[in-house]
């Protein structure tokens, strides 16, 4: 590290400087560290094979993009103080950091009902004990209490620094070039007024381009129908071992996971007791992917069988469709309860459906707003002729049925 | 030229390359060679420096996306002789032959009222000729008479590789990125059915960029207020010199520029005698630039000042919004000719107003299909949550003034 | 998978396609899909946090090339059968099916001084069992035995289309853009002449560019100080758990692991006895990752040191230099000693020293061979006013030393 | 243009500043608005389509990585002083103003023997009288005799900003993407020890990268046999233009190139008379390219002739050899003459040979000094084991010749 701060090569933005030694410091802390072994896209590698980028790399360059967005602001006359720079760069460093592996799958298992961002805040707590007081205007920011609202908004909100690099990366990663998007025109076309953040209205073209690309990267990649059954299988097994460990069979795993595997805890413990925040820290791709394995060789044959799918990349077969899929889940059924001979009550591990949802817009809680050049602010979709209108801020609901081919 | 035909370094692409020696021939003639000399983008680099590329260019780079397009449709089982894919490879190399230099200006002024497509067809069938025939079925197929609509529609639809071509490359060269497409995908999306061309299902997300990605050029590069600027400022130039032409005035310029300046030809004349195509064919974007430079010095005060005006980059200022202007227009047209004293018909060179105008989407004449997965065919406005949506298909108005600042 | 095979995404080249479904079986063994789990380039990524591309995404790239390079050959009348393909594609695509996790520290402990060539050949016998014979041409290519020398040299030679693949795959992935080479340049020289793969002389500059950016990732990235240092600390992990392993001493991991840690296997033994092959190919990173992770908290207190600076990227000290070193590192083992307390034993593992060498280009093996207009055949480094000449042949022999800073 | 200046899209580096009102002043001036006209790389475009960017954007460019490297040198501690910079990047700018069009054909021909920078020398003194004094500074740093020798290293060296910008552009627009140069690592290895630029050890595989990019273009691209060819065909043809003018023929063309045919205008005169420095500054590729156009049918065959083959693209055969041409040259003239029926004196335009030649490093006038570690300065080719070495350094000849296959 010289005069300029550290430098790292990023594919996505070539070298990325963090001139900040309060940034270093964070980068350098075990808890950010662990990031490094937290793929961003769980197992959509097993489909977009490139896609093994990881938290860490993300959270570089977020902060990255943060500080070019807050360049930007200050050349046009925003008021931001140093500290000010300093604490958002340092929230949207942080605002991962409560990532477990493989994070939507756990959310719905081992710590059901606990969002990332909560535990986020609870490391971010937990660091500025450590540093002293160092990160409570950060946490304000992140937490949306600090006066300057669009300090917030840039590290969370449907135009946030987060999603232009999560939108970019995973693009870049998976080869999926179309959702490539022009962050560095949408930073140069940011403003404040009133404390808000927004766009100048001749950069409105490329917001809607952003809105596209991020459409398109849920229907083609997050959303994928393969993508969707792997997901589906990881929580099924994690759902299985986690009655498996209930019903007090061993299950041979990291001591971290196996916390989590044989203990509920809810958000509240993980405030009442600090060990649990610990051994969350301690998890990571490795704990999940390793038990996997081992499990492949488990006597529970329905823990054992999914857990061989997802070594040898034997998936379920998907069918995403606005038509109601209920007769095509009985026939699946049906010829697999045939063939496998298993209880109905395992058979919901290898047939199964669901809905899926996603929005275009989110027109509900924050909306992306637009300085026009008369003054004037409105909303994306209530400009004129506007590509991202009311309809496509409705959620659009699919039915989907995963099931094996025996 | 060796086996495996003549390659060529696009930046755009890559090597591109034309295994055909009947394309050769075609790309060798001194009709085609002409393209060399005409910018794609007339006037804009005046506004993007970097877009100086030419119509030779984007014809072959559409030639090499005709010949993907053909071979993505072939893979798929659609039948398409060496002959047809020969004929669709030469009607897209042709298609722009028929455009002289500065090609919107020129159809308002010196070519009035007659297109580039009439243009292209006289100069095919002339080139038949010359080549014995060998293009009567490419001329079908630029000519939509050819019994496979899908070729034509290849050659010439709202999802041409002719557009495809072009606004990649436009992007490429202005430094647009954000109109770059994912020309790669939509390709292999490519499908026919009944005749007809269309899109497979799951490309409609591609499709949909595409159609964001052309608006978002439209309005931030085709009609950016000072590419229009420049544009009616060329318009303008040949109205005064076509109108001193007409009164008998000495207009020093080439042979060919001369005959049109000093001749009103029309489509039918065009037609009639060969010698106005020929002198046609001699035209290009030196005739013009060499001619605004020697007037430059011309006695005729307006034609003088609009020329140094359009060689110094003095450029007209603009205004463009959907209010209406004519307030705006009556000051600047009060200032103006206060400080100029020049009399009111010529004034109307120097402040002026009009109207342009754009669809996203035109639904009336030929529509994207999309082939969904059940059978159907629908239109790309038809499908479920579009964003390319009846609304969008509406053109937009706007309202502009061009004015000098003296 | 349709009419066109199977289609992958790849962030580096776009599409690529695997049109034969005898390539498809071998991608979907359980064999070919562990390299999924193995990153290309180990434990650079904690230098370059973008580098965690996998041998899986690599082989699938090389046998891409393998597809450019033999087609290209074809169009220029060489005479390649459609099994020769097949065979080559097949032989690059298991040229790495060898490998371990973290290769170049497994070959310096576990399975020490067998290289990953020896397995995967034993790899692709045993795969040729499984298929019926449908390998053996591929074994002949890989094994240099088949009579086209050339299709061997595509695999392994200087020029393969494996160093083809990894220098651009590395480069695009660490962001180290220099790295990264004209691939379809030096496709499209390539030609044949008595049986010997080599280059047209027009192509000479493409290749001394190839070498020159291959000598750079040397320098700039495998051999870069902190890569070469986590390197190390790897083997030192693995030799001390070794050493604990033939005390008696128990550790933690996997059932595969357990086995290369407790027991020496000789390359003899894997031919004899198949049980250490499939053991063997039950590897990969996460079974190095989780016993690190485990041994943290390891009773060793070497182990357990050595681990946590692993685990927590605190890494050792590293100096590169042609300077003799014996002085500094007399001076870092006082210090060390001094506050650490250990045995001069111990000490090895916490500061020690060594000697890397590279050399940019190797006459003695395999030349690179140009095939000049005139008929000759001369090696790169005999042309006239050569980038490449003897003197870059020399292998260029550094002094390194790792230490604490306790 | 608002608080943070004039931004330019630039496709090769994407938005570019000028913040400074007196850069913005000089790009508007409207002897800097000519190289909007002048093509970078002259005929080259007929071999490689894409190249018709221009002088114009080639000094934006320049400029933009002046900005850079100055940025760099500061945040390094390089004391700069704000007119430092601004003298610099004025001086870049302006670098390439003397150039005329098709500066290397022009430079043999209508200003014989008078370089491009002798010429930009004077625009320069020229343009400091209009803006009374204000690039005095600019002078001294691109005259060699400012104080501080690495500001003008940085304008004109063997690794200036100059030379980094071009090799870029051109290969970028001539899609010979091996050209590109990692042009950001090389100025973040920029430092200044004595006054004197140079680079820092461990970026010595960049600039040897560089080199061999260089060395590629040259001789892929600049000396391409059909480039070569061209710009043979250009020279010649303003020879005999030359010539006939001499004998007092008629020649239309615009009044500044008839003032250059007509003329001997040599160095001196250009300082004493300042009305040929004003014609020069009227030249542009327009000029040279209507003149083609309108000779195209002049009675003088010779001309004629050689005027159609440049228009229509029918260039000369061109051999490039080591070897000796001479016999080859005798068949090919007793060809033609046989065929032609041409004087001798004439038989010169058509068939002829000389002699090229290009040094990869040269080691005469301004070496690249490397900084090393050990706080020497080496020469590049005096480092261990280098790519640029002695040998390099050595101008290679080879022989060529030019004619027309009748």
């Amino acid at each position: 590290m010289n005069a300029k701060g550290k430098i790292i090569n990023d594919p996505v933005y070539g070298f990325i400087r963090f001139p900040e030694p309060e940034i270093m410091a964070l980068i350098d802390h075990p808890w950010f560290q662990r990031l490094r072994y937290i793929r961003q896209m769980g197992s959509a590698h097993l489909v977009y094979p490139g896609a093994m980028h990881t938290r860490f790399a993300h959270s570089l360059g977020a902060c990255y993009l943060m500080g070019k967005a807050l360049d930007e602001l200050k050349a046009k006359g925003i008021d931001i103080t140093t500290e000010e720079s300093l604490a958002a760069r340092a929230a949207i460093l942080l605002h991962d950091v409560g990532h477990g592996p493989f994070s939507h799958a756990l959310e719905h298992t081992l710590v059901e009902g606990i969002s990332h961002e909560y535990l986020s805040e609870l490391i971010m707590n937990k660091l500025n004990e450590e540093f002293n007081g160092a990160l409570s205007e950060a946490i304000e920011v992140f937490g949306q209490s600090y006066q300057k609202p669009f300090l917030h908004q840039l590290v969370s909100s449907q135009l946030d620094v987060d999603r232009m690099d999560y939108l970019n990366r995973d693009s870049f990663y998976t080869g999926v070039s179309e959702g490539v998007i022009g962050y560095d025109r949408i930073l140069q076309m940011l403003t404040v007024k009133d404390g808000q953040l927004m766009v100048e209205e001749k950069g409105v073209h490329s917001v809607e381009k952003f809105i596209v690309a991020r459409r398109l990267m849920y229907w083609q990649v997050y959303l994928h129908k393969t993508v969707l059954g792997s997901e589906m299988l990881l929580i099924n097994i994690l759902k299985r071992a986690r009655i498996l460990a209930q019903d007090g069979v061993t299950l041979p795993c990291s001591a971290a996971l196996k916390h989590f595997l044989y203990n509920q805890i809810s958000a509240e413990d993980f405030k009442q007791d600090k060990s649990h925040l610990e051994l969350f820290c301690m998890l990571d791709d490795v704990d999940i992917l390793s038990a996997i394995k081992s499990w492949c060789t488990h006597h529970d044959k329905v823990l054992s069988k999914l857990c061989n799918m997802m070594q040898y990349r034997k998936l379920y077969k998907v069918v995403i469709s606005t038509d109601n899929l209920d007769e095509l889940k009985g026939q699946k059924t049906k010829v697999a309860s045939e063939q496998l001979g298993i209880s109905d009550e395992e058979m919901k591990y290898f047939v199964f459906g669901g809905i899926t949802s996603k929005d275009t817009y989110n027109t509900n809680n924050d909306i992306i707003r637009i300085a026009m050049k008369n003054e004037d602010v409105k909303d994306l979709s209530a400009i004129d002729n506007p590509v991202v209108n009311e309809a496509l801020a409705m959620p659009v609901h699919k039915n989907y049925i995963c099931y094996i081919q025996p």
